[in-house]
């Protein structure tokens, strides 16, 4: 990995490391509570603390001029700071920009706020009740980032987005199938916990330009959000990413950037917020979903209709919720071949911190869903559940719900590598030993890619045939430089010490969508290998001159031009010889799709993503306790560019998935978020991981081209170990995560409906 | 101007500013003998000073793997630190690297060092003695920048270049003269006195890839010159460079960078290098220069043969000396048609500190000897001065001593102008007002640019119409950024703050030579101009398709393309429409050149620059003070960009002339340096300037393209007021510069010689 020494040995690249001249530091004093009426804010003793500079309240954001007081990607609904109203513990309510860190925390402390409390409502199967209290009046607008999207609001009481897929005949399917089975999933909140936390430093200067150090996964989407909130042209704004550590997710879209830029704003001064890790988790979340699944099945055991609900608890604000239940929603049918689909698939408010982008995209919550039943359908009719998904998993010819033909389906073979991998056979039982059993469990899952979606590389040649790779894909530990060297290595072949890969300055580096949904591998690389395509022609041009030889004939690679003759010219002597100090090559990659707003039909994806996992567990029936014994994960990969990236990748999402399935969740009473911190809320550890971890890649396919691979093995995982755990105590698990509570209580629920009542 | 208010307030983004997690503070230890044998360093004090993290001698660079010991652009002559022998007052002996810049400056102070002194030399004609003190060794090699130059080394004692012109047969020619004449002039060492010193900060991260903040006007020179020192490649060392703080040609090629790199290398943590005022002195410095002009005139007042000697004290490391006397040497007979022309021009060696690059680039020497001696010849003659340039000023046809035709030649009109400007008339005597005197002077100069030149640009157009220019040219208050942006802006009309014109970074921005020798708005303005080109062309097509309409009658400006029915489409919804996320158009200008080792004929400069200054003034014959009632400068601008830009850069060329006409002079006493500080060495100030000062250009001409306007007022500018000197005191001022003391003595002789001995 090119950055690896530097990211182990603390010396990355870091906005945490960023210090400007005459910098200030930000704090924020937040609401207490999850909904009310702000009926007075006392700033005075927040002013007295020696060494603050300035002090902002929602209303003083509203009397500024050049400033949306309000922002949001999809909906602009999210205020910098709380206007008239609180919507969740954790709200910006007071800005603060003081000398030092501890002065400005010291004033957020001394905030007092005067509220006026209202109901809330923190589930979304309760905040869609007409009697639930109503977060928010219509939205001001529809945000800058995504400004064609087709949002179909007011489909329900707190409803943000409502996203349908209509194929088929679902009602006369589910009459005339032979079993029906319905039965509801949750997932719980959840935090990113990247190992760094959200930081941002704006600096305007005196022309009023802007310069923006961000942990940002989407620097062009913050050029545009920032721009759009300022009243700032593309070209104003300069969004400077440097390495993350790490971001899943929960660094895409604005986040704590408006409130900075407002503080820098107002102060004339270069402003830095860092946050906490107790504001890290009430700053943005994953989606907690309740799903209904009914799912309809012949005699031969053939899924003939679904129809799936799926509740998003988006939080308090809409952030991409709006956007994140299309994948959702159309992932919740599975990767099975369904002739009537029905989804329903909505964006919900509640009284929770908001929720975004999380690793999975809304996929894994549909997974652990569809997984699920699967087991629960093949347990209740008796059939071995490697042959119910066999006999539906989409194949080759198959259309997928979207209408879209599929191509290059490997479920298949993932799943039979996978559960060949821990030993299942449909034979096999739970085998217990005193007060633990073991047994095995495997799924698979399906995840789309954003879409349409566009990356633009440029490639520039040294006069010593060195190599700078410019992109605006963002390293966050998942190896992305190292990737993109790798693959413009082996096509120039040029040493791996001789090409650079930039980081993000969105002044001068080229234009990329964002770094997430998996794709940039898959983007970004081949918008890499477009631009060296062109640089190629460029070299060929020159060396045909020197050569004196026809450019179609000449061939690049190995450092050098060649010609068939077997004469060559060095990459480094010919841009010499340019006389152009360097070569430049410049490509672009884009994907193209959407669905009908109405139906769901169209294209949702330019690529699909495939993975299955199987697992064996160890259950204790009398602590509850499991331990993952083994775990395979499989995904398809078309070409792997660096095996052991791609293999840490992996890892990371078995971790990811252990964490989720077994005790990651982020616990509200009341809207009051307990245990906000990394003694209290578990994260995986080395401890937690599977005892025998087995990662395997298929590669090749119809198109051999690189799949995106950064959160494809995460949603099998949950579903794989929850059906090995339901398998091993008897009962359905439905509900993440199953802690050493969940499960005894599971199994006491069992054991008493097996004794029987008065036994 | 662009940066204008960032600049006056304070905010502007400089190296001084520069802050690294980590970083030391560097200092140098310098020698305090103009020439000795290092017998002992005893760096034991230095490094018990609490905070100090290493200290470093020359030995310990030698010692040190993949470091080369010495370097310099054209001959690697300098070492990082002083090996066996320091050479100069300033020398760095040893390096400090430390927790603070206190600590580190009181290490410095503690070194103590055992020299065994050596006879020293400081003057040119001195040192190219065979009796002088031979300074150098052959040198290790040519240095990376200009690894192609033709060295004629060897040509003398302590000469490390010599530059020839070989035109016709000047003995013959000097021989058949109607009259010879031999005079020379000299000109002393000044400082280039920019506001903002030499500042370089350097880190080296995990993987062994360098990067450089640093004050400099050669950032891919940087690169290239850094890497080959420590064997990197171009995509393994990148340079930054924000705004300077001026320059003036004292921040080209390698100064301090070696020695920080160096540092950083040994400490494994970033360090940053401050010079001191002090330590600017001796870091870089204008060639103090000896020129004997030999010129044959006939009977009409004919130049039939110049002879000329120029010799360039480069002090005691080469730097650029031996390509800057290529210039001062071809600029040396003057912007006259002479059929007979023989140069030798010679960079020697001095125990001084080295000089480098200036303001003038060895052609302010040049003019300061041509233009005194012409007014020296028609004084001798008899004939009006006027007259004596007009009949040998270089005309349309007329070819330059290198033998390459000259166009669009406007001496003639500039001088007209000038002196008209200050009311000169060929009878017009000096006025005598008790002891003042007033009388009027003028000279023109020819100035070349650097050739072959290359420059490179990107520009990219964001989704809402505004535009980045990406460049490699330095901002150093010259206002480059606001040409390049109203350049473009001129183009495709777009306003101004629509337009963002990028730092420096070589890891991102495309290549350019060089930012100096007045190249800047004429190379890289071509550059950003050819980039539009390539940009315009996408948007053609684009609105084609869009409009369906022919791409070649289509017209890009105005914010949008045109159709010829009237029909447009904007630049926003264009980008929008191409889905790429930008459009990026990449461009190109060069200029080819070079000339013959032996005879000097070629192509010198593919432009050449044209000025003329008159000036009036005032001397007071009893203290010997000058005071410069009027100055007319005009110069030849082809077009002017930004009319207060060039104002303002003619206005620093006259203040710059000012200054070393009246005043500058850097003091050398046994080669010990006097004054090394802005209390004693004099800059100009604003109640020295001339009392009336009027800045013109003319414009148009036969390519109606910019012309370089940096630097061309400033030769002129010496000579013109010290023919007006001498004028009024009835004597020939040959030397620079013409202070009171020396003004008085010259008064003083000329009576003596009026009043004749004995009287």
């Amino acid at each position: 990995m090119i950055d690896g020494q530097a990211r182990v040995t603390g010396r990355l690249e870091l906005v945490l490391n960023v210090e400007r001249p005459g910098m200030l530091h930000a704090a924020v004093a937040r609401s207490t509570v999850p909904h009310a009426r702000i009926k007075e804010i006392d700033v005075s003793a927040a002013r007295r603390v020696p060494g603050v500079r300035e002090v902002v309240t929602g209303a003083d954001v509203l009397a500024m001029d050049g400033i949306r007081p309000r922002f949001g990607p999809v909906l602009r609904d999210q205020p910098i700071l709380a206007l008239d109203r609180v919507r969740y513990v954790g709200e910006p309510v007071v800005a603060i920009a003081a000398d030092d860190p501890e002065a400005a925390a010291e004033a957020a402390f001394a905030v007092a706020v005067d509220y006026e409390e209202l109901p809330g409502v923190f589930v979304g199967s309760e905040a869609i009740e007409e009697s639930a209290p109503l977060l928010h009046e219509p939205a001001e607008g529809v945000g800058p980032t995504f400004p064609d999207i087709v949002l179909n609001l007011g489909a329900g009481h707190n409803v943000c987005n409502h996203f349908k897929i209509r194929k088929g005949d679902v009602d006369a399917a589910l009459d005339g199938a032979a079993h029906v089975f319905e039965d509801d999933f949750t997932t719980p909140v959840v935090q990113h916990v990247a190992l760094e936390p959200h930081v941002c430093v704006v600096e305007i200067d005196a022309s009023g330009r802007m310069t923006c150090w961000d942990t940002t996964q989407t620097p062009h989407v913050i050029v545009k959000e920032l721009g759009e909130l300022l009243g700032l042209t593309a070209s104003q704004v300069r969004v400077i990413v440097p390495s993350l550590g790490g971001a899943y997710g929960g660094k895409c879209y604005t986040k704590i950037e408006p409130l900075t830029a407002m503080l820098a704003l107002r102060t004339g001064r270069p402003v830095k917020l860092t946050l906490t890790r107790e504001e890290e988790f009430v700053t943005v979340t994953k989606h907690a979903s309740e799903f209904r699944l009914t799912t309809g099945i012949d005699d031969d055991g053939r899924i003939v209709a679904r129809r799936t609900r799926c509740l998003f608890n988006t939080g308090a604000y809409a952030d991409i919720g709006p956007r994140l239940i299309k994948n959702g929603g159309y992932g919740s049918p599975g990767p099975y071949a369904i002739p009537n689909v029905w989804v329903d698939s909505y964006a919900v408010y509640t009284n929770l911190p908001p929720a975004g982008a999380f690793r999975g995209y809304g996929q894994q919550q549909a997974a652990w869903a569809y997984e699920t039943q699967m087991d629960a359908i093949a347990d209740r009719l008796g059939i071995d559940p490697l042959e119910l998904r066999t006999m539906n998993l989409l194949g080759p010819d198959d259309v997928y719900h979207t209408g879209e033909p599929m191509h290059d389906c490997r479920f298949r073979e993932l799943l039979a590598e996978v559960v060949d991998g821990v030993g299942w056979s449909a034979e096999s039982e739970p085998v217990r030993s005193g007060s633990r059993v073991r047994a095995k469990g495997f799924a698979c899952a399906i995840k789309g890619t954003v879409t349409p979606s566009v990356s633009t590389a440029t490639v520039r040649m040294n006069e010593d045939g060195s190599l700078n790779v410019l992109t605006s894909s963002v390293e966050m530990g998942q190896g992305l430089k190292t990737v993109l060297a790798d693959i413009a290595c082996a096509r120039l072949g040029v040493a791996r010490d001789r090409v650079h890969v930039s980081g993000v300055d969105t002044a001068i580096t080229p234009y990329d969508q964002q770094t997430s949904s998996s794709r940039s591998t898959y983007c970004m690389g081949n918008a890499v290998l477009d631009a060296i395509g062109e640089l190629s022609e460029a070299l060929r041009r020159l060396a045909a001159r020197q050569l004196g030889a026809d450019p179609a004939l000449l061939e690049v690679g190995g450092g050098e031009v060649r010609a068939p003759d077997g004469r060559a010219a060095a990459f480094g002597e010919l841009v010499r010889g340019a006389a152009r100090g360097n070569l430049i090559g410049h490509g672009r990659f884009h994907t193209e799709g959407g669905l009908d707003s109405e139906t769901g039909q169209g294209v949702a994806s330019a690529h699909w993503h495939q993975t299955a996992g199987a697992a064996e567990v160890e259950v204790d029936l009398e602590t509850g306790s499991v331990e993952i014994l083994r775990f395979h994960t499989s995904t398809y990969a078309g070409r792997v560019v660096n095996r052991t990236l791609a293999e840490l990748q992996s890892e990371g999402n078995v971790a990811f998935g252990v964490g989720q399935a077994l005790f990651e969740e982020m616990d509200f009473d009341g809207g009051q978020l307990r245990g906000a911190n990394l003694g209290e809320y578990q994260v995986v550890s080395f401890d937690d991981m599977p005892r025998r971890l087995k990662v395997s890649f298929m590669e090749g396919g119809e198109r051999a081209d690189v799949h995106g691979l950064g959160e494809t093995a995460l949603p099998a995982v949950c579903p794989a170990i929850g059906n090995a755990v339901s398998r091993a105590i008897g009962a359905r698990i439905t509900e993440l995560p199953f802690t050493p509570e969940r499960v005894l209580e599971m199994v006491r629920q069992s054991e008493a409906v097996a004794v029987g009542p008065g036994s």
